[in-house]
């Protein structure tokens, strides 16, 4: 069994926004000539996420954000921390910052529709995403 | 180490519907030949999720849709995807797609009330369900 | 590759209560003597979770409590589930019942602001999460 591991960079543009990582991730693969096995996308950061959605109509990203927006404002009754990001905080732990992905001969199997997405929540800011491969 | 996928396939009878597979992802461990590692299950669509919760009272799935759909209403003010199914987007990315579940001899490490459950939001459907067992 | 399985008993002293269990879990690791792989975290009770999320300020967690509390009230009109807890069991759904985090030299691969966090909707309660740890 080999397990690769492989970080790349990210550059966000808002406080809200959904960039589609599939091809990196497939990238990271490939570099690692593991065909079967499990990819693991992790973002260690506290106000963002990873998700698995839509990649053909960028307006599914936006209405995503729009419900998220509207179910979690920035500024909450009797929020106690600080820096004024408790919102993107619970985001990240509703979205979860981390999905699994089988690799079957070489391929990441993701439905037709599927793509994986680094989640901004309190950007704009530069991130880090995590990619491990562990198979064979 | 072995990695062997398996893909099973669900029907759902409603837009709503969560459908426990626990007996089925059981049935593909079995055939696996697989003891003890890491099993993980994973629903390809956009609309749809996987998540584990209580197996024993129905009303528990009951009240899980019903929360979700009273917070997460169809249509919501803004919504730019033409489908109409923009709800059914932000529940897959919340509920999440996959789920990773260990398995011990033979056995998937669950506790005593929880179940897999494939979850709908966008239904009726036929759907599909890929599981992958990773060990020894 | 090695797989080694281990468990831990948490107790809990509220309703709704966040444990930062990275401790516990970093323990498990080094005792199993792997250096490179996953480690799964899993919470086997549906009225529970495992997240990760910010290990530093204490507020992060009241706040993200205080939010899943006013999305997710106690009593909804409608709840079918007679032990008055179905709020817990949406919450678990949502944050979800486990993390998986890569291993890398013996250290988790985790974020300087991230932390593990065990995630009790129904307390105060003793429970368990299952720890484990895959690789080589």
């Amino acid at each position: 069994m080999k397990i690769i591991g492989h970080a790349i960079s990210v550059s966000t543009s808002t406080r809200n926004q959904m960039l589609n990582i599939t091809r990196q991730v497939e990238d990271a693969v490939a570099k690692s000539g593991i065909q079967n096995g499990i990819v693991t996308v992790f973002c260690p950061h506290t106000t963002a996420g990873i998700t698995i959605n839509e990649n053909a109509d960028p307006d599914v990203c936006h209405d995503i954000l729009l419900t998220l927006n509207k179910l979690l404002p920035q500024n909450l009754s009797g929020y106690q921390h600080s820096e004024g990001n408790s919102d993107a905080h619970v985001k990240s732990s509703l979205v979860g910052c981390s999905r699994q992905v089988m690799l079957n001969k070489g391929n990441l199997v993701l439905g037709t529709w599927q793509g994986l997405f680094f989640c901004e929540f309190d950007g704009p800011r530069t991130r880090s995403v995590h990619i491990q491969v562990m198979g064979q």
